[in-house]
């Protein structure tokens, strides 16, 4: 195998309770990459579609991660990357992530997977380390193992794969302005009362309980987030008529993907989940910024090779 | 029926990472109870056996938390408890809700069950208000429903019972001394930092994974607890040389049970629980301070009839 092309999924971190441990991976919304060996070694970014970002390896995201996987592996040859972009930079569902964990994913079939999915996480996490400036997990896992993922600890790095019920729906509105990571993470408090955190762990345990055991209205009671979602949902126009209007449209819950300014709600089955999203529409025609929805079944498979 | 006696195990809040919102059932341990219907209504301690604990009924909580009970019933008769102590107060495995927990239980029996497990969570968390000042359920909910139990929420009251793996041991050491669980609330922080609590959540996260997937790695990789464990360790005599032989012995983790002075251990099979136990006693022996240590599966049923 000489080239290989990918779908590389966005995802949605945090999940509301479950701040940098928790992620998922949708299905519908993703950028594609094609990757071919290349007699020169090192790694090229010889094509970026869709969006203007760098070219040069060392201030991309994709090749950070690629170099931090080879700097690993004796490779004979190198590899030149071409990534047509869907996933808008700053929208909160994991662009960096995609980009990085797609390029490592990628490299990695085509030298015969001398590595697991698992362990091409660290790997991916070099590219967030560019993006944020924190390595982050919570993105780039679901990206390569798919599901709803949990990133129990990060030195050492373990990431679990949670079972995901088959009729968990996610929609997705990404409202066009940007928020950087950066910035995002900057205005949460050092510190958190621990009576919160008591409840933000609470939550987290419902939430996994609720995954392993189906339990849909469970999986829902637990979406709270109690510590970022009230500072950060400042920063996103129309955040509470948004969740409002799709926990009365029949949402299990809803919350900020990532870092926002995207807008996630959970739903149970595609029916639900496209009813949640017309009546967020409805709400953002009104706000005027221009948006983009997206419903999507929650994608257990994380990459997928075209 | 007019008489019903009970078993009302111990129990083993926080779990490490699980502080407030995490506890498990214990078998081996328990204390004994016998309480009757009587002519005359209202509820009488009449006989305490093991302890120095006070028989006015405001002041038990046994008592108060069938007086709780009652309050929301119209029973034309009364109840007399005999309570049978064998978990010392203080201990850290639950001794004041094992009487609660078994006074509610018994009198719904004896009522003809209007009220749910769950139900008498609530009832016998005022038990736990008198003990402590605080009306937690992480030692209530699991006497009364068995397993590891998760308390989602305390308001509204949401406790969830999780899967417990059939080989899952815990070993408890009891060093006599009395640690109040209103002094070890004291001395913890009301804010934690937020890297901290984001651990803490992870653990909590793996925890529950673990308990569900039956991965016995997972749940002793999830045992870590860092933010009340450094504080309250400094009251329990050679806490870290006993977390440390657990650990030696094959223990999955260790860590204080409830607010202390009890340490738990839990292991993968009977065996391995006792060979704690040994290294435990090993320990302790050189200290010179009394002990007991308990061997026991986790209590799957929660309260027995006897």
């Amino acid at each position: 195998m000489n080239q290989i092309e990918l779908f590389c999924p966005a995802t949605i971190a945090n999940v509301s309770c479950g701040f940098d441990v928790l992620g998922l991976a949708l299905d519908s919304v993703g950028d594609r990459m094609v990757i071919r060996k290349t007699a020169e070694k090192g790694v090229r970014i010889t094509k970026i579609v869709g969006q203007t970002l760098p070219l040069d390896t060392h201030k991309n995201v994709a090749g950070v991660a690629a170099l931090a996987l080879l700097s690993k592996t004796d490779s004979a040859f190198g590899f030149e990357i071409e990534i047509y972009k869907n996933i808008k930079p700053g929208s909160g569902i994991g662009s960096s992530a995609a980009s990085s964990a797609g390029a490592v994913f990628g490299i990695n079939e085509l030298l015969g997977r001398p590595f697991s999915n698992h362990d091409l996480i660290a790997f991916a996490m070099e590219g967030e380390r560019l993006a944020s400036g924190v390595a982050h997990a919570d993105n780039v896992a679901p990206a390569l193992l798919g599901g709803v993922t949990l990133v129990r600890s990060t030195a050492p790095l373990d990431v679990l794969k949670i079972h995901t019920p088959s009729e968990l729906y996610a929609t997705v509105i990404h409202p066009q302005i940007e928020v950087k990571t950066s910035d995002a993470r900057e205005i949460l408090r050092s510190a958190v009362p621990l009576k919160t955190a008591i409840q933000q762990w609470g939550n987290v345990g419902g939430l996994i309980s609720g995954l392993y055991t189906e339990d849909y209205d469970l999986i829902g009671r637990s979406l709270e987030d109690h510590i970022v979602e009230p500072i950060r949902s400042i920063l996103i126009p129309a955040y509470n008529a948004v969740k409002e209007t799709s926990l009365k449209s029949g949402a299990l819950g809803a919350g900020i993907s990532g870092s926002g300014p995207s807008i996630f709600a959970l739903s149970k089955g595609m029916e639900v989940a496209e009813k949640v999203g017309d009546s967020i529409k409805k709400v953002y025609d009104k706000v005027g910024i221009d948006y983009d929805v997206h419903v999507s079944k929650i994608n257990t498979e994380g990459m997928k090779i075209l």
